[in-house]
């Protein structure tokens, strides 16, 4: 395989043979998200909310007819017939039988992906009850210790890639939120990080250990939920250390995806912001999960971050200082997977006159994850191509409390974040940088 | 007065002398603007909403310490100390009467202010109301021909800027929205604009009249409804030719601010819009104008154009064809001044499955105009004194409908504004661009 | 067929045989309730909205046990096993077609129904396009002259009879909303309106073409849309003259049903109400429809009424005097009959101070009507075998502009009307009526 | 003072002399109800909300003219002017910096009425932090044992009715939430009750002790908190024994107010209600109060109480069985008083098609309770010149958790309470009850 030379700075490795994607946690976006590509590569859906196969990005100056191809076009990215689906759940349903239970999609299209459906099922997970109280389950592997386990997951990584005879693969962690924990110092060194796979160290969640499995092998991960996982010192630099890319933390699906969208329309306009509040009804898996307290706090961080990046009361005391942001979660199950995210925000203008702004997203969770996972497999297998490897920063897009490098604070602003990830692509793909002045055509 | 060098392509003549602000109508919008200036340089209440006042950019690279000065720290805008104000009104009450009037302000923030607001008191009105027939106005300039009420404008600008010993000028319209007015050959070209000006021409509205005047007199002058008024090829090619920068149409306040922000975040995320529903109740005089079919239509046009260029449902017929987008306004005194925008947005993403967005903006319009009145002129004087002239695309982020360059695109998004305006304010004061792309610093 | 002796005052034949329901407009109300309806009989739905299948009423007092036995239990109401349907079309469509195509029942259901539903076709409209504008059908009777049209529906409703072997009948008007008409000298009387029938008065619209049809001949009659029908003073006569029960106007459904709950609790409470603003958007005929300004009309003074008589200004001046009410519907293609009401009310409290209340009301327009389509034609044959003819003002809990006995004013109140239709039910079963005192039991 | 022959069977004694108001707990609600009623005797003020003083009750027949009088014209209660107030409170702020620091009240209305606000000045409370563990306060009463507390607090409303010339008094509480306390032994019994104030039972409330006190010297006692308080066997017992009205408990104001409104047009209906999500933001004293999960848990229990008791999912099983209802109350502070209640409703009609129902109240809280406040007061007073004694339930209109006759279940539904309301008065005044048949008149 050659390398193919796309500009002075980087060179891309085709997109040829068979991708991999292993997706630790197959419910509700895990099943929304294959049946979803099974049904657009059969022609009978389309994957909107992806922009890695719907979106375009602009090439060259703003004539009158300025040139937009396709993402596809640009940079050389995976093709979706080429994909395989695996991955680790701890229920022993196949997709078909999982897809069903979560009643995200509607059971006539269900039925027509029955048969490719159903032959996908999962591996035995690692799975440990004291990270996730409320759940329980029965198709989990059995090791002494947590490097056994990490072992096992590798002996899984390699026996799928050869049966399913794939080129490469990529993994995107799509379970359930784990406890809370922080940094501490078995996190701090791959050394120290491995000494405490071998002794079992609380410390190391499930999340972490299929982290640790992916990298270790070159295997690209995302990680879709609040855990920290990749997003500790010791995986960081293992990644840099074994070249893969990463990209970390929780998919940026509903009301956070929205905040991230208003906020910065907010500042732009120098309008001050007095309190936020932020409530959330979901009858799902994961709002199950996070009506216990310590689940619930390892998602509160990550929401609860966004606003103080975006407005920077430090900068802006007369703006933003000391405005209230809370959040809450309340597991409603009438609604199922289909949440509602409400939020009242207070804000000030001209003379510190009050005016209020209140949304009501009436949104479906896992439709608004499955792309997001589309579109971080397929753009972490672009990164490993271009040799570019640790925190992939240009896919913050995708995430609520995206890993920043070192000393630098992550950027929540959506639309940086586009910016980012569309110059990155125009990077890439060779061409030039956009930075909307626009002198230059008068 | 001599040019100061700030980088290599563009010089900037210093903030120095007194800025006179002349406003076309002289209600709600003028008097909030007004009565805030002179709260703020009293010390007794904050420019919020103002980005010329509040607002940084960010010099440099993103270092793990950013260097974000204050926007007056990267360009020399004028200092709100030296301002005068002045203006032309269909009713002769001077500017604490018309605040009181007006009802928008704290009656106890008003009498801190009488004696100052006392002194600025209205010429008479160019006024017809053919325009704007639910006004009647007794303090009207009149003359027998159009041409003849534009010198009468000139003489009343000139007579302004002695009495009030101003070095420069700048005019921001403030007035009600005329009845719809499709471009016409009399707007094609100077001659023929002069020539209609001298036979009473009906497709020459008062606030074209305005526009000429000033932009006759090289006063840089911004567009505030969505009247054309200065968008017209004659008063683009006369600013050129007299050298005056120029801004218009309709300053974005309430809804469409709201429409601006949330529809680029949609599209970043390829998510498909099915359709946008918008309505607005207000009660103030704005409400009242808007009631009549003609005027609404002004309106109406101003603000169903956002959507289409920011959806590009050419490129993306998937996501955004036959989306179909309804806007509203409903008087309804209740509420005077505070506007309420709904907005229901059908959205569907993954696989096309539907989901709804609502907002409800309860808003303030003379709060939300009134910091753009401000940094409108502030940035027009900027440009004339850079020796820009012209359409001042990058003043877009302020308009619901703004001018562009002959054969581009009006941009709608604001975040894409947003960075035009930083880009330009870092071109002007001899900074680097910047694009987001962020490779350089890992 | 022998009376039955229930109380001292009124005696109510049986209903034994068989129930015809005939229906003027068979589409989206009318297949929902008739698909409903065998759906039910079925056994795989229920009749939620219904109160005369689900309702129950407290008999005796309210002791530790009360008794509140189901309505059937109360009043001897027909068995909707035992109903036969039929009606007029403009297009002829059987029910599975009309039903597939208005979209408001799930395909899944209607397939299940597919047989009963083909076999019933709708006769030749009586139909005439002045008073509809927006609507063009082809199945339609052709006279010369209004009385020929009566006739010929008189036909068929013998014929219908016959063919069906039903023991009674009743007609619910479906159609669509008419042009706006005020009642005038041709309504007055029996004789200036059967007159004006032989003389095609363009003051008798074809509703009432329909109710005189129905009422010559004793069928009760209910009417759902907004229009006059039997709404006139000749054909309250012929009522009282025919022995026939009538009930009309407007089917109280989405937004209204939530005001006429609101605003009883609003005025309860000695709340003031400065305005109340609402709004509707709807895809389906009925928007469609309504997008014409004159058929609005007709709703909009249905819509308004309710508030005035609730609210009684004259009597609370204080609370109540001036308040500004706004009704606004408009056609949004992308819901199609999943309707949206908003509603802002303006409140204020003590000593004035001001609050609001937002209401958003996801609904769905057929599936509120169809449960009233039933009840109404339940309760009307009630009526007629209890003796009772003319206006049925305890049927007013179903309707937005309910009918009232000359001189008085229509009771709005959803709650007194309940009361209402309550207390005529214990009368109709001879039990005592209650006024929820409560003194005795102490 | 001869008692006034009414009718029959009532007779009620006039509302001669001065009444005094008693109030423990004279924050937020208390000062906006006291200056409220002193705004209303200066005549700048109008007694909104307030059914006492500006209701009307229909008398006789729905005649073409009915009569509606004012309420003080069917029954003899006390004149505005003619009033009192006290209370006690845990700071010693008189009742105008009361008013300024709770910030309800515009400060121009509060200055207009400095003087008589400044002169009343709180007794020291009975309080103890155990059951409200986020306030502290330092105007206590101390003594050794509850009873001695129960002495102090006599001897003060003695001293109170003498020094001000009373005729007669009443007391409702306005204090805050304590913690979750269930009905227990000592509470059965007033001999179990006195025992336990002499030996300090820690189930005896500071609510519990006011409410002893008052009921105890016969003073009519409300309860505007979800605290036990008067809701205990004791003490129900004691009112009767010593002729005292009472009421309570828990103020319905926002959320409930609406729930209690909305759910019985949703029963009327027979809409079945699959899940009711309220969730509430405030940040004023009760706002954080609430803020501890003890205190909440209190709350909690009086609000989740409605709905079951208006559904009756036993009798009504296809539409009410297992609906979710779920309640959270929020501590936000920018909003300070004005609290925001936020619904969603999940209902379903006609073959069980979902629909939703949302609501967003902008109240304010003190200003909805306080004409409460004032018409449990007049009532109570009343109540006790018409020789009723013990529980009123006839007041629960205005209350959260109302109590009920033994044996009965407490009616929610806003309508039945208003009915029972009237026809009490009715009753009292000696008029014929009103049963909504309407058969008679036609």
């Amino acid at each position: 395989m050659s390398k193919q030379q796309v500009n002075n700075s980087i060179s891309v490795d085709p997109a040829s043979g068979k991708l991999g994607i292993l997706l630790p946690g197959m419910g509700a976006v895990a099943t929304t998200f294959i049946a979803g590509v099974l049904a657009v590569n059969k022609g009978i859906a389309q994957p909107i909310g992806s922009l890695s196969q719907m979106g375009r990005v602009r090439i060259g100056k703003r004539t009158t007819k300025p040139n937009k191809p396709l993402i596809s076009e640009v940079v050389p990215i995976q093709n979706l017939k080429n994909l395989a689906f695996g991955g680790w759940d701890i229920f022993k349903d196949n997709m078909y039988e999982a897809a069903v239970h979560a009643n995200v999609l509607d059971i006539n299209l269900l039925n027509k992906l029955k048969a490719p459906l159903s032959k996908i099922t999962p591996m035995k997970a690692v799975f440990d009850k004291n990270y996730v109280k409320k759940l329980s389950g029965t198709h989990v592997k059995k090791s002494k210790t947590k490097m056994a386990l990490a072992k096992a997951l590798m002996a899984d990584i390699k026996k799928f890639k050869t049966d399913n005879k794939c080129s490469r693969l990529v993994m995107v962690w799509c379970g359930s939120t784990e406890i809370y924990i922080e940094e501490g110092k078995v996190h701090k060194t791959i050394e120290a990080f491995e000494k405490g796979l071998k002794e079992n160290d609380p410390q190391i969640a499930p999340s972490m250990i299929y982290a640790y499995a992916a990298i270790k092998m070159g295997v690209p991960y995302a990680n879709g939920a609040p855990n920290l996982s990749c997003d500790i010192p010791a995986l960081v630099d293992l990644a840099k250390k074994t070249q893969t890319p990463i990209a970390g933390k929780d998919f940026k699906t509903g009301q956070t995806l929205m905040k991230t969208i208003l906020a910065p329309g907010l500042k732009a306009r120098a309008l001050a912001v007095n309190g936020w509040f932020s409530t959330n009804i979901l009858g799902n898996r994961d709002g199950e999960v996070l009506d216990d307290p310590d689940n619930f706090k390892t998602k509160e961080v990550s929401k609860l971050g966004v606003l103080e990046e975006i407005f920077e009361p430090d900068l802006y005391p007369e703006l933003y200082k000391d405005f209230y942001h809370k959040v809450r979660i309340n597991y409603y199950p009438p609604r199922g997977d289909n949440k509602e995210g409400w939020d009242n925000i207070d804000i000030s203008g001209w003379l510190n006159y009050p005016m209020q702004i209140k949304i009501d997203f009436l949104c479906r969770d896992s439709i608004l994850a499955a792309p997001i996972v589309l579109d971080l497999a397929i753009f972490l297998d672009l990164s490993k191509r271009a040799g570019m490897s640790g925190i992939q920063e240009w896919l913050s897009f995708y995430l609520k409390s995206p890993q920043a490098p070192k000393g630098r604070q992550a950027i929540h602003d959506i639309f940086k974040q586009l910016h980012k990830l569309e110059n990155t692509l125009r990077y890439i793909g060779g061409h030039d940088l956009i930075h909307h002045l626009g002198q230059d055509y008068e």
